[in-house]
């Protein structure tokens, strides 16, 4: 023990002088012998579970991806980049140190007046993680903004047509895209008599009424934010209201919040909003929804939230809102605060929840018990008998060059069972199958590994054949 | 100015109040009223242009990327992920903070003794960013890797095939992989009388070869490194010989260097690999290097680097190499450190130069001044007269639905020349026309913006028409 404590020490120690050596940027050379000096004490020292434990870990509020989690993800990801790119986005990367509004800065800061682009990056919060409830200090962030001085409402429409693009080739069960104005809700705040120094505060406790009922949202104006009821109740008749453009049209009739230019501005974009949303197909998947209110407080026009929906458990019952999945709106502020000359540059954008996501699916794949594939390997090379490594290794590479993907067991003289059996566990469809007949034949047989079928198939026409065979559209699921 | 200062004092505590706040993990709704105030102070604030001058920077030694550098990286990590796709790899993905092999931490974590996976990530370094010597605090890297107990020889193959494949599809100019084996190394140390505590240093000086003469490092050797010169002499007559697998033959039979058991086993196992290398058709590539020693202590056997070529300025010189691009070996110790009951997992990897790469590639384009594409947009959706936002809309929505990558701009009524110039600027290959007649007779004019050729597609065949015409291979350049 006491000596195991002593070449514990050295290795700290030893740690130590590595790290200190790193700081003063010595030499690599120098760095390297201390480095392996560190490697050797290491060996030494050997496994010890209670050390091996603390190293066993990925860093609190982590977590590592496992091949299966990596193949949602990347599916999910494949979904929604084919989306953007669909609608012509650019991509640019911000650095991640930086974690306010990189997008406005980096418009400000290149004098971009004009830009469509989306960003997938990793990020990091510092906050202490709650990984129970999903919350990681490492996750991905998904967004796509449209900046520019455009006519109205086109490119907003674009942006709903998006997230109604991503969300159905998603397949992850039916949605709904709740969508108001920020100048709406300010305008209805006004003339239902809110003080300015509250609409904050109020504009919080509607956006709760997706998940508390109407009675406790009063009470908690009243009650906490010394809200007048009548000026609560007047809120409330608004705030419960939600429909299609017939509610747009009905309130722009509205004697009081007709009073209200702001909201008058807003009910009008929203009119056009809606034309804009039937002639891109998706006008049922949208509501507009009077308690939107979205936290942020850069926003400064149309704002929306798309929601998945639970199938109803009872008939006449509505849909239940099960979380938001997709979120955005217009803020057209924002670039100008980091611009020197304060040049306006309008943006409107959305950003897609892909945790959630990613949660959603795997919860589904696991409920349906489906197998995902952790690789894309269309073929499998195999050999019926010994001594055709050779042969094996010239196929895989002819198949490679041929761009087929294709894999072999790393053995000298694997068992045809083997090699079936593994095709059966990845998820392989076909085998090609090398013998010493079929080498002097010129053919190689084909194995679908599903239907186990073969067909001999001469060695010129095998890339054609395994192309065709393996030909799918790509599917989410 | 003194209430520019005050003002300037405001928002400096109010940002210290939100900060406080998110600490103290207060309710969402405070912290955004506190966010709001910070923001009306801001706007109030206004533009300053000293203050200005240090929001509009990225954080030191970092840096954003441009519509052009990311279409750069997609296209050589699309080369470079379809090349590990071919050959089965799975992806996993460890956390970012974790600096020190979380792929040997994973494999022993998941007591996998079996995988063959690619990572690639964004990284972060502590050390002084040195951004003129193209050393960035955030970079990517892109390994892959091969875990498991297999057949000698063949995953290694394997490594060297993935990095000919990868290098060769890049177009970045010839190449050549050196190769060498670790085993090799301190065989021919130990019969040359060099002393076990000098092989790390000795090492390290051997590597110089390929930057500096022998003479330079005989110099080092015996001067800085204190070895006999007749030692070194003796090292000199190995590491300045390379070539193809005749060399391995005859070092085979090397009355000194066959007495040692370390170096035959590694030339043995470089024969093998040479007659594997052969059958993938990439052995004309690959340089067995015996002045090859990498630096990391880890590698216990095969070791390579790929490095590009520079055009030979006059008959009869070699190729000059300009560097590193890839590089690799086996680690076969490594897992067993990390597992509780030192359990061996053999490996072996690659990691590919990216950074490196994408300078390459950048640098080429901008030399031959080619274009580069930021989007994939495949048709602008246009009109000829005013009024027809509303066909615009349904068309480009139909495009969108059919799969096609389409834009349209985001004006009311834009000139037809507007709608061409950008088509040029943006690289896009086709226009499709509405114009009045057009939707009369139910077909589009479908423009070839290179050729100005037009012709009328009926509606019903456009996403076909357009898909044949726009169907094109991808390339990297």
């Amino acid at each position: 023990m006491a000596e195991r404590a002593a070449l514990e020490e050295l290795v700290r120690l030893q740690g130590e002088r590595v790290r200190g050596l790193k700081q003063q940027k010595a030499s690599t050379e120098q760095i390297e012998e201390e480095v392996a000096k560190l490697l050797k004490l290491k060996a030494q020292l050997g496994p010890d579970e209670s050390k091996q434990k603390f190293v066993l870990k990925t860093p609190k509020g982590t977590r590592d991806y496992s091949p299966r989690q990596m193949a949602v993800r990347e599916k999910v990801f494949d979904v929604i980049i084919r989306c953007f790119k669909r609608h012509g986005a650019e991509v640019i990367d911000t650095p991640v140190f930086e974690l306010k509004v990189p997008f406005a800065r980096y418009l400000a800061m290149n004098k971009l007046t004009n830009i469509k682009r989306y960003h997938i990056a990793k990020v990091y919060r510092r906050d202490n993680p709650a990984m129970t409830r999903g919350r990681y200090r490492e996750f991905y962030q998904c967004d796509f903004d449209i900046a520019g001085q455009f006519d109205p409402m086109i490119p907003d429409a674009e942006c709903l047509k998006i997230m109604c693009e991503i969300l159905s080739s998603l397949q992850i069960g039916d949605f709904l895209v709740k969508v108001n104005d920020r100048r709406i809700l300010d305008g209805m705040f006004a003339i239902c008599g809110v003080p300015d120094s509250k609409f904050r505060t109020i504009c919080s406790s509607v956006d709760k009424l997706d998940k508390v009922s109407w009675e406790e949202v009063k009470n908690e104006m009243v009650g906490e934010k010394g809200l007048a009821p009548e000026v609560a109740d007047h809120i409330g008749d608004y705030v419960q209201q939600h429909g299609g453009v017939s509610l747009v049209e009905q309130l722009l009739q509205d004697p009081k919040l007709s009073q209200s230019k702001q909201a008058l501005e807003g009910l009008g974009d929203l009119k056009l909003l809606f034309e804009y949303l039937t002639l891109f197909g998706i006008a049922d998947k949208i509501s507009f929804d009077l308690s939107l209110a979205r936290g942020l407080d850069y926003y400064t026009g149309v704002i929306y939230e798309a929601v998945l929906l639970q199938t109803p458990t009872g008939a006449g019952e509505e849909p239940l809102g099960v979380g938001s999945v997709a979120a955005g709106g217009r803020y057209d502020g924002l670039v100008g605060m980091f611009d020197p000359k304060g040049r306006r540059v309008p943006c409107v954008g959305l950003s897609i929840g892909v945790e959630r996501i990613f949660s959603i699916v795997e919860q589904r794949l696991e409920a349906l018990e489906e197998k995902v594939r952790t690789t894309e390997t269309q073929v499998l090379v195999a050999s019926a008998q010994k001594k055709l490594l050779e042969e094996r290794l010239k196929l895989v590479s002819e198949l490679w060059d041929a761009g087929i993907k294709a894999e072999l067991l790393y053995k000298k003289n694997p068992k045809l069972l083997n090699q079936l059996q593994y095709c059966e566990e990845a998820g392989i469809p076909l085998v090609a199958i090398i013998g010493e007949q079929e080498l002097k034949e010129g053919v190689i047989k084909l194995r679908s590994v599903a239907s186990r079928e073969e067909v001999d198939v001469r060695r010129e026409d095998l890339v054609e054949e395994i192309r065709r065979r393996t030909s799918q559209p790509l599917c989410i699921c």
